[in-house]
């Protein structure tokens, strides 16, 4: 493909400009060839769908039209050709997926949701669209709460990686439990993709992971408009992508004249869905705003057409400029076999598994409990009831609390991005998710049945097509992924998305704290907890010993509905049997340690770094100060408790509060009148010292209490002031 | 290439497994031809080399060794032979850069530095890897305070994207100020990474814009080892990497028997150097840990060689297995012409600047401003005085502030992720910096004298290369950049290591806060504030009106040793003249209304929402409270500033203070005692209706302070408890 393509001319392609709608709707009754005929219905349909959506986005002038103008004739070959999907029964389980990457182009997806017959998005809905009502299911980016629609998108790159996610859990399920005759899993992932999708860098992990995968059930359709919103793509790109997505190890099909050549499209997408061993990018050259004044330039991208545009577009394509929404009966009727279609699908699906049950009733079953998102029941139970009493680094006190569960249950899907000597999930059985046919340098194969995800170094990548694993079937696959901390801010924008979708994600993100090392202040977070903490839905936890890292293992397993951060450290942990509580992290924070009588302050203790609360306690304890320890591993979850709970463990009306967390404070104002944070980035030094470098020494931090204990009484710190110790 | 190689033989290669050492130094003042004694010179040098690695990671037993020691030739090749720089005057700002990107193998290049002769580098702080000395020159990862280290790396992929910054500010700089006959500027660029920087999608980013700009100036040398942490490459990556690179436009350069083959690495570094329109990679294959025990093993990458592997070693290449860090006077020797070498390359460029001065005074008179760092002396007199007094959008307000400096200096060098008609950040002269012969489809040329960076939509690699053309030389160069502020979450990574390396990089993020509308949760930041705020060095600050806005760009243009985000609106703002101070917001906050007698409450304006503080204000005042406004545009300036300013500002011991902003509440806390923030994700509704969704309409939010107030006067709220509205 050459990087530059000339922009091609509108005027010159098929009826355009010719008053054909009318003539059209005349010749309806009259004797024609099929082929005529679905040439003629595809060129109104196509007409339909491109008014339809400059209509929408002349409302409330705003909106993105180009885009999904473009890309009309691609919509009319997935939805009415190559998807296999029942716009009555939304969550048929073995639908085919599709992804919108270029979530802004989002009309596009709403408009054939539409057409296809989903009941949700009749035509009052449409027209929601950037309208004030609240409850649209038409929003600026789509939205995966709306059925039809799979994953949220609209951050780009984030759709194709997502769609990389759905395609293993495919490739997984089917290796998992389809059997001989009985291909109870074999759904396809289809995913459009604009120019800006393979600029993001996730874009290309995605990329290069799907080809290693030989995910061939993946098919991503490039709309290439060669036009982004700073202008034409060639400003910013001299790649040849079809070389770039080959070096990747994908198979590419070439479809030119993309905005009318629908049987090129249909023929492109077949030959995909056929790939044997590659996934399949659909290179399709698009006019961004075909038809409009501004076809074909950047400003079609983000900006309402203007009405005299929308107009002459109206009259050339033989439409009345006067009125607006304008939906032919041809057209209805062209997309009205949709939904007995998809209820064929799904009685045929039915059928093969009511017979599948009968010939495999054990796998069977646990096919449909897999379907139903059910946890094993006794997941919590292989949670080891105690840990060794000697310091414990928290990352192995993960692995020792969830690798039997790993071990035993097929729903959890391990990923690392290259940590796996480090994160501690290499669970006995372990079996990598790989391509059967893959032989290593290394040894290390695997099969599509594996669950343990070797991501290489993309972070990002490991987490949204977690997402999409998570988003396949709610439940079905809980996805497990793993890195150092400081690594999810590389992860962030698709834990985020993760979050956003309500999404059950769990990440083992070890090497939390300053105390991680000499890996030095690139790899000791101090700011990132902040962004979780902050982040609605997530639970970010920072349990404090075994018995804590038990407990925040069982939270994430039980939090069905948000994903989980489960924090921890590198370094030994002291622990504390009989102190510490498994149940109690579920409530947040709890009461560790109460004073014997009036308090004169509460330590806050957080995670790897508990042990220093508890000692400053201590030491505060032997200078005849009455103290408190509470242990804090999640502030959401404390947050989620009853007023009185809260003061109850606090009990700020009786003592102040300090809090030790080698963290920026920001958070800890909330439940704290002081406390020994970080204001500065790290250092690389090792555990014992850079913790004594910053002052986190037993000694130090209890003289430093204590002055602050005494500034009080004396009045030097006003209500509501906190001091940073 | 093929994707995976057999592992080479490491018993075959040269002399290893010999006693050859002792022979050596024999041989030494014998009659040899120079290719014979280069070849046994390179052979010492580059088992000591690697002896002095596995020694100096057994000291503390802990470190990476196996990189670095498989790399050893590559450092001979650059530092020895292809590299033009100069020890003893490491600063010399025409020298060669060169990047670590694959920082980890941090002692490959504090070896090297070593060698060379960089005074800081001496044999005792090189003994500092791993050790308790927090003024250790050598950390877990290199960090740009020492010597000869460019940028500080680590986190992957950041290395090689500082890279293009640092090739693009070369390109970028000679196209400004070099004159026929004198090219005072043209040093090259040398970037190492590993198997794991082109895996993280900002390596694509950077691999794609580098070749885009043919940045013929930089070379990306490839350790190719093919192991990483999890075990070889080929379990994550069945790409061809040459041709991937070849589809971004690069040439490639194949070197094999890259441990020992020094000839054939300076010879392809060589021609790299001489390329005429591309980046070059040199794929160097490797052997990860060569010459030990675990050579080509997984293991060799994050763990020091057990005592007997090391001596093993030592005995095999004919070095005293009692002995540590032996190094032989042929080694010494074979370095010692390098700092000589290095004064006479500045001496020649000294000369010829002073004949560049005689012959272009005017420019040359502006090169060296640059060189030493220095702003303009006008720059803030050009910032207008006032701004009209009509509602108006910040990302507008900051595009009138900016948009004069940026036409008139030539210090700024403006950049957008594919964001330029949303950001206003398009000054009158704008000329794209690009390859001067690309010609672009929509007409949008450019030069490398250009200073608008059209990144396509990369931003991650807009904020990492943005690091590279600032450590270019401090202050010379001052690179914007901008997006839409929820999309610097994928930025997040590099505008940290900017913050972290203390780098002037000014960010210019746009629809900040759910008033963006209808874009929706994906595009609204909610958490990301509290990232940012938490970000140790960065100033983070949202400014409330035109006014304001100047106050930001004042503040971030003086903040010479850290980069500041700019948080502005998409939205129209009210303007408050006479009362907005921008020389206030460099306080962080201030009170923009007094209270008339004691107060009953202060409301913290913020940023976007500042009119919603004075509003609320307003309308309690008419309900009979005395009402104080503070707005509150950047809290780390606040907290620069005295306890007594603080405290005139807050005056929370006489009134409790409420602050409204639509982000997470994080942080807050810490200045006020309630707030009306959000917990949850936002929605996508235009701008009124979406605000009006969250409660944020002035009548409610003042009926809700009101029975704050009134909860606190009754006693329900306790001290130190932050009342979410």
């Amino acid at each position: 493909m050459a990087a530059v393509q000339s922009a091609p001319q509108v005027n010159g392609h098929g009826t355009y400009g010719k008053n054909v709608t009318e003539a059209l709707l005349k010749e309806e009754d009259k004797e024609r060839s099929s082929v005529e005929k679905l040439s003629k219905e595809h060129d109104i349909t196509l007409k339909t769908i491109r008014l339809l959506i400059a209509d929408l986005c002349s409302q409330y002038k705003a909106g993105h039209p180009g885009g999904a103008m473009g890309m009309a004739a691609i919509g009319v070959a997935l939805w009415k050709y190559a998807m296999r999907y029942s716009p009555t029964q939304a969550d048929w389980f073995n639908r085919d997926r599709f992804v919108l990457s270029n979530g802004h182009a989002c009309l596009f997806q709403y408009c054939f949701l539409h057409f296809a017959g989903y009941p949700a998005f009749d035509f009052d809905m449409l027209k929601t669209y950037h309208s004030e009502k609240p409850e649209s299911l038409c929003p600026g980016h789509p939205e995966i709460e709306a059925e039809g629609i799979e994953v949220t998108t609209g951050p780009l790159g984030q759709g194709i990686t997502n769609a990389v996610g759905l395609a293993m859990a495919t490739k997984h399920l089917a290796a998992q439990y389809n059997r001989d005759g009985f291909e109870v899993v074999n759904n396809h992932t289809w995913c459009m993709i604009g120019d800006a999708c393979p600029q993001e860098g996730i874009g290309q992990e995605a990329i290069s992971l799907a080809g290693h995968w030989k995910l061939n059930n993946l098919t991503v359709i490039y709309d290439n408009n060669q036009i982004t919103c700073d202008g034409s793509v060639d400003m910013t790109n001299s790649e040849d992508i079809n070389a770039r997505f080959r070096a990747a190890k994908w198979d590419v099909i070439d479809v030119y004249d993309g905005c009318f050549n629908v049987d090129g499209i249909v023929e492109a997408l077949k030959k995909a869905k056929q790939s044997r061993d590659k996934p399949t990018l659909v290179n399709v050259r698009t006019i961004i705003g075909v038809g409009s004044a501004v076809a074909g330039q950047a400003v079609a991208h983000g900006v309402p057409f203007k009405a005299d545009d929308v107009e002459q577009m109206k009259k050339a394509y033989g439409f009345d400029p006067s009125q607006t929404f304008i939906i032919p009966e041809i057209v209805r009727n062209f997309f009205s076999d949709l939904p007995s279609k998809g209820r064929q699908h799904v009685k045929e699906w039915d059928e093969l598994v009511a017979s599948y049950s009968r010939a495999h009733p054990k796998i069977a079953a646990e096919f449909q409990s897999r379907r139903e998102g059910n946890l094993p029941s006794d997941w919590e139970s292989l949670i080891p009831s105690s840990f060794p009493n000697e310091a414990t680094a928290s990352r192995k006190s993960s692995g020792l609390t969830f690798q039997p569960i790993a071990d035993k249950h097929n729903q959890f899907m391990i990923g690392t991005a290259d940590l796996s000597p480090s994160v501690n999930l290499l669970y006995p059985s372990k079996v990598a998710f790989q391509n059967p046919h893959l032989e290593t340098t290394c040894g290390i194969n695997g099969t599509y049945a594996g669950r343990y995800i070797h991501y290489g170094v993309r972070e990002h990548a490991m987490a949204a097509i977690s997402n999409g694993l998570a988003a396949y079937n709610p439940g079905t696959i809980i996805p497990i992924t793993s890195s150092f901390f400081m690594f999810y801010l590389y992860a962030a924008p698709a834990v985020r998305m993760g979050a956003l979708q309500k999404l059950q994600v769990i990440h083992v993100a070890t090497h939390d704290s300053i105390g991680m090392g000499e890996d030095g202040p690139t790899h000791q977070p101090i700011e990132l907890a902040a962004l979780f903490r902050a982040m609605p839905e997530l639970l970010y936890i920072r349990p404090g010993d075994s018995e804590e890292v038990a407990g925040a293992w069982s939270v994430a397993i039980k939090h069905r509905h948000g994903p989980t951060i489960i924090s921890c450290s590198r370094h030994a942990l002291k622990q504390y049997p009989g102190k510490t509580d498994r149940s109690s992290v579920a409530k947040g924070a709890y009461v560790l340690e109460e004073s014997d009588g009036k308090p004169d302050v509460t330590m806050i203790g957080v995670g790897a770094e508990l042990s220093f609360a508890v000692d400053v306690a201590e030491e505060l304890e032997t200078k005849g100060f009455k103290t408190r320890v509470v242990s804090f591993p999640c502030m959401r979850l404390f947050e989620q408790q009853s007023v009185e709970y809260k003061r109850g463990v606090l009990k700020r009306n009786e003592a102040p509060a300090v809090v030790i967390e080698p963290y920026a404070a920001l958070g800890w104002e909330r439940y704290a009148d002081a406390g020994v944070n970080m204001k500065t980035f790290g250092h690389s030094l090792t555990n014992e010292y850079v913790y004594k470098h910053f002052g986190y020494e037993v000694g130090s931090m209890a003289e430093r209490v204590e002055g602050f204990l005494q500034a009080r009484k004396r009045g030097e710190i006003l209500q509501g002031e906190y001091a940073d110790l």
